[in-house]
């Protein structure tokens, strides 16, 4: 409701930023009002919408607030514990952002379970509990796959217990019905309430964790509904997952929070830093990975992340991930989600098939990305798909159920079928196709991964073929899923991807080594041995659900780190890295961007990335405005013009700010100005000052000119409202230096002199345009 | 012998260091036929001893050599390959750095395991087997503590062998006598052989990374008298640890393997992203943590970290870890140093007593760095102390090694004690004091934590009071030890001191809550239970360790990190995050610097620390030279200065740059000139020109002069030389910003202007000068 006006802005303006990279010359609208003296406390920097911000400004801006706050400490009582508060705030703050992510996310995960497993039936006498949790409160000793007496499934329910034709179609209705009123639900809320709650929003946090602007992307409304969103999506069988929205939600709260701490709230650039850690917290609860979230922070998602932001994402990460234990929400006691409680022998001969892993991993991330890429550029450009984002997501999710449910591996949740992947075939696991081995050996019947002979039965190849149909139907519904107008992350789908792949490798690393061992005289009595002749397909599983989520996103430690904590093992490092990095150098070698990079650069966000390097050999010159053969270079004299010529230049121009020069004839910088101070002072000025009219000369300077004849009307002085220090750079600077100033300082524009005169001046639009011409 | 001349220089040079910050104004040695355009591959990039590099010059002619080798790929057949091998020559430097650090660190580790053991006796049989060994090696079935038959005490290889008032003699002399010959060899061999071998290395290792420069500091002398000197030293009983010197050993393999990739050896900047990833295989062989590893160079070491340099410093940490895994140098195939095989369990209350240690290992910190501080500046000013280091290190060798014989918790190598310290007291260990409990339980006699009254018996009353005793020993030794002229680090001696005092506050508890217990009613048959109500004294020693650890070093998230794996316990991560995080605040409450940033500024060099926030309310115009009242500004005109004034100009300054400004009258800039470059410019002018004589002018423009009148002799142009892109800031530039600039961008000197006029240059040292005034 509150946000329909909203979004139709944010689609203009978008539209407009497709041509211009989506932003405007960034200005900030600091009221003249913010003295910058000590003697008051200035904390507010507000920026316009899709504008960026001046980390420096802001900071500078932040150091005189501290400095008011250290000088008034002993003026009153209650100084001293003001500053302490104030000292404190930042711990304070993302101890409440981890406190509050925690039980968010649990909360989801619980909502998002209960109703996923909606789909298939209910828990007869306790309707709120979830599948595995009836089972398990159920009285049966004995259940394969939690299918148990006390979860009654939708035919059943209806009192059909034969199971025939019709209670399957009956069954195949319900679960794709309510997978369609689950999408529909979603696409609905998200259209009407918020829309910019769709997606991973991962991307997003990126460009304002950057330092651009979006408002209400961290808001609450965002926050309510894609809380609820993403419960309803996931139940919604769509292929999606819960963990990129919920780094987004997580910096919701941060920003939320934020507020209660005017030294963050009021300051976009210390409030990044309360967001660099909400992410982190995100991951943390995402994956229970707190080390592997403060990793993605400093790797995937920040810009600015001192050593001080670091140590307090890892307090915040902590925190978040505690809480979620406290929660519980899967009931398991369990440390990681997909927890695998065997060390994870390998051999070193296997780093082949891990690194081949890998490279499949980079082809198929790269093949994702630019599948979805131009699927979703088509969605952008064409009419009808365009504008019905309702009809487009119940269609796929329609699609998406009815083929998922003829599937076992589909028809599972993702996450389910993670962790069935990943795990070794146990003497308790023998009724699974994927554990159904020849097993020939020892007294027992019982299958087990150290114990059997590689040969495959009926089961397991059934499995095979059932698994390869996964791979392909996950990969199409991932392509048209990830970005529709729903909450949809795409971690757990890629992993799943690769968890599929990669126990397809694994099954046939073991086939081969079963053959080799056959044919080499070890007859049917053989049985490997762990660590060194024994293939364990979970482990493979696992290597390539971290290769293709690294081909698909394009992180390198943060993954490592992650799939480290998620799996709690020590072992397994190796195997991963290898894989990652092999994803990473053929992923970028076939497609250089990232999925989220390629996001940010489709929807024309003004992201300066800062891993890249960029060999140029272009100097400041050639880059700067005005160039040679454009228009003069607007600029303001400090003591030669009168209102009205400002007034015009305001009129004629757009530049959200201007360089300040000592006269016409000599162009020497004396500094900067942004056009929405000059505007607001001199509106204010022609209200109250009575004296000044349009002929009134405005100065700059500190010199009282003398009253050159008695007609003149009085000067309006506005040296207050100049920035005496504005970066400037010589003509010659190489660009890869300018570059560096503005990624590392964080810089909004810098001025180009040459022998001191002004010649010319570089935003950061100016930069990102010529990063993309000399791109192509 | 090769570098007596070079350490009487190095302590010159500290001498005049020390008073003015140690180093000088830092000058670019380019060599003038360094020609900065791509036709030629610039790479060599030499700066004198102890200056400063500069950054942005160094990584802008890599980004020239880049382009140039793009440029000749397709120009003859081997230039793709060529092309290929200088895109993986990173990759492949970090893997053999990381080969051999692994391989040295296994070597060091089984050396000096076998020269420590050796104090005591020999393996009669075999006599390359340490203790441990010859104990598994020989055929005894049981034997407490490693003492059995095979393994031969000193008194018994001379045939004596009651256990009376002569043997413990002679076992005391054996101890002591070897610790002073081998403390006497390590001191001898620095001394002749490699001065810069001493120390833990860890500050100048920050200090080079930060762009400083040491000749031989990371030369193959150093490293191998580092690497014996690092085994004899470890056998002398002093208390010190071979952690810190793992980094620099790792560091000096980095700087020696990245000469053989001219990409890395010839270019300062870009071998600190080998010397970087050289770090953390350091920490990683030293602790068997590759992500604390990396954490430890990201966090403590390096200054310039781009995400490229993390992932190869990962990748590097990981191949170290595993080679020292094949090497296995203490044959327990354990990954890590202190492994934990039982699962940490602890209740929210125990947060506090967690806390309470983290507020003492910041106290007991500070109160080391302090005294350490102070006894090596009295070592510094003392002429008897300071000029017989030889001396020195045997009195403290002998008193060390006669005080630690008394105490069987001193007596036994750091390590070891750290390992006895965080285990638990299981069945097996009941002859051991520390685990003597009024065992009342079950049927069994054995002892376990799980199963235990938590009544002391007098063997951990005994155990009690030896622990406090040790724990000031250590104290005292390792404030006396750290600073001598060995090479010496202090991460385990710190633990050791942690992991005392945590496992008295962990008996502490443990007697507190069975006193509660039976004062509750809870006669003598209660038993604790895990995560209810039993205190497990191991986890409190590893909360400990990590809180002295974090007190003396300030380190945040990379010791959480390393801890975490060093222990394998993920359960316990939280309590050494409190324990740090107080630790650190109480630490830097205390005394704001860490020990190794202490010693930085002990040795005055010149680091310009990345990590404070600095608020000043000082503008560029207050710091920069001259400034008021100073002399005026010395620079070169652009075409108006003879070579003659020019060469006085140099002669009469020590400055090593000089802006050059378009005229005395328009001292608007126009470039900057190393004196280096000038100096070796004219020099060779006047040799191979014979036009150019003391009255000719020297011209920095592109216009040619017209010839005034004909008697003058021709103008010598020297545009070239310039640096046309120099830094430049407004007077009015807060000094917060500059320092910014400095560090983030790594320059050397910024110029100062106001309206496009020169005024000043503020140079690191400025900035160094003033952190300082600002601070006192």
């Amino acid at each position: 409701m509150v946000h329909v006006e909203q979004r139709s802005g944010l689609t203009k303006r978008l539209k407009h930023n497709n041509e211009d990279f989506g932003y405007d010359m960034s200005s900030a609208n600091v009221e003249p009002e913010d003295d910058l003296t000590p003697d008051s406390a200035p904390v507010f920097s507000k920026y316009e919408d899709f504008h960026t911000i001046d980390w420096q400004r802001d900071l500078a801006r932040d150091r005189l607030r501290h400095k008011f706050i250290v000088a008034k400490k002993h003026d009153f009582p209650l100084g001293l514990l003001y500053s302490m508060w104030d000292a404190g705030s930042g711990w304070i703050c993302v101890l409440l952002v981890g406190l509050a992510a925690g039980a968010v996310a649990g909360i989801i995960d619980i909502g998002a379970r209960w109703m996923s497993d909606l789909k298939d039936g209910i828990c007869a006498d306790r309707f709120w509990l979830d599948r595995e949790h009836c089972c398990w409160s159920s009285n049966d000793s004995f259940y394969k796959d939690f299918d148990c007496n006390a979860w009654t499934t939708w035919p059943e329910m209806l009192h059909y217990y034969d199971k025939d034709f019709f209670y399957h179609t009956l069954e195949f209705l319900f679960y794709v019905g309510w997978s369609v009123i689950m999408a529909g639900l979603t696409v609905t809320l998200v259209k009407v309430f918020a829309p910019y709650a769709c997606g991973s929003g991962i991307p997003e946090i990126k460009c304002i964790l950057s330092g651009f602007v979006i408002r209400g992307y961290l808001g609450k409304w965002t926050f309510i509904i894609k809380s609820v969103g993403l419960i309803l999506a996931s139940a919604s069988g769509l292929s999606l997952g819960k963990e990129g929205p919920m780094v987004h939600l997580a910096c919701c709260i941060g920003n939320i929070f934020s507020y209660f701490f005017p030294k963050y709230g009021m300051n976009e650039a210390k409030k990044r830093e309360i967001l660099s850690a909400s992410a982190a917290a995100g991951v943390s609860v995402a994956f229970g990975a707190p080390i592997g979230g403060v990793m993605f922070s400093l790797e995937e998602a920040s810009y600015y992340f001192p050593l001080k932001t670091m140590w307090r994402s890892f307090f915040c990460a902590l925190v978040a991930g505690i809480i979620l234990r406290i929660v519980n929400p899967f009931g398991s006691d369990q440390t990681s989600l997909f927890h695998v409680d065997y060390s994870m022998k390998w051999t070193f001969i296997e780093l082949i098939p891990f690194a081949g892993l890998g490279l499949f991993g980079g082809i198929l991330g790269s093949i994702f990305i630019w599948s979805n890429i131009k699927w979703c550029r088509f969605r952008k450009t064409n009419k009808i798909l365009g504008g019905n984002p309702i009809y487009e997501v119940l269609i796929v999710a329609g699609l998406t159920s009815a083929i998922a449910f003829n599937n076992p591996y589909t028809r599972k949740s993702a996450s389910a079928l993670i962790k069935q992947l990943f795990d070794r075939c146990g003497p308790e696991d023998y009724m699974q196709d994927l554990c159904d081995y020849q097993n020939k050996t020892f007294s027992s019947d019982k299958v087990d991964d150290n114990y059997h002979t590689g040969e495959f039965g009926t089961g397991v190849q059934n499995a095979f073929w059932q698994l390869i149909v996964a791979l392909i139907c996950k990969l199409l519904f991932t392509i048209y899923t990830f970005g529709v107008k729903v909450p949809s992350g795409l971690f757990v789908p890629s992993m799943a991807m690769g968890a599929i792949a990669g126990r397809l490798v694994g099954i046939t690393m073991e086939g081969i080594i079963a053959s080799l061992k056959q044919y080499g005289g070890h007859n049917d009595m053989w049985t490997c041995q762990i660590g060194k002749d024994c293939v364990m397909p979970g482990l493979y599983a696992m290597v390539g659900a971290a290769a293709v989520l690294g081909g698909v996103t394009r992180m390198t430690v943060s993954l490592v780190v992650i799939m480290f904590e998620l799996t709690g093992s020590l072992e397994f490092i190796v195997p991963t890295m290898v894989a990652v990095m092999f994803a990473k150098w053929v992923g970028d070698a076939i497609c250089s961007l990232g999925i989220y990079d390629a996001h940010i650069e489709l929807n024309g966000y003004p992201f300066l990335d800062n891993k890249g390097e960029y060999p140029y050999s272009t100097v400041a010159m050639q880059v700067m405005k005005p160039g040679t053969g454009n228009d003069g270079l607007r600029v303001i004299y400090q003591d030669s013009m009168t209102v009205g010529d400002i007034e015009t230049l305001l009129r004629e121009t757009d530049h959200n700010g201007f360089p300040v020069v000592v006269s016409e004839e000599n162009m020497f910088l004396v500094g900067f100005c942004t056009r929405r101070d000059i505007q607001l002072a001199l509106a204010s000025a022609r209200k109250t000052q009575s004296y000044v009219v349009t002929s009134s000369i405005v100065i700059f300077t500190n010199a009282t000119p003398e009253p050159s004849s008695s007609g003149d009307p009085a000067p309006l002085k506005l040296r207050k409202l100049m920035d005496l220090a504005p970066m400037t750079i010589t003509d010659q600077t190489p660009m890869e230096t300018v570059i560096d100033m503005f990624r590392k300082l964080g810089l909004r524009q810098v001025l180009v002199t040459k022998n001191g005169r002004l010649l010319g001046i570089i935003t950061k639009k100016d930069i990102l345009q010529f990063m993309k011409r000399s791109q192509h």
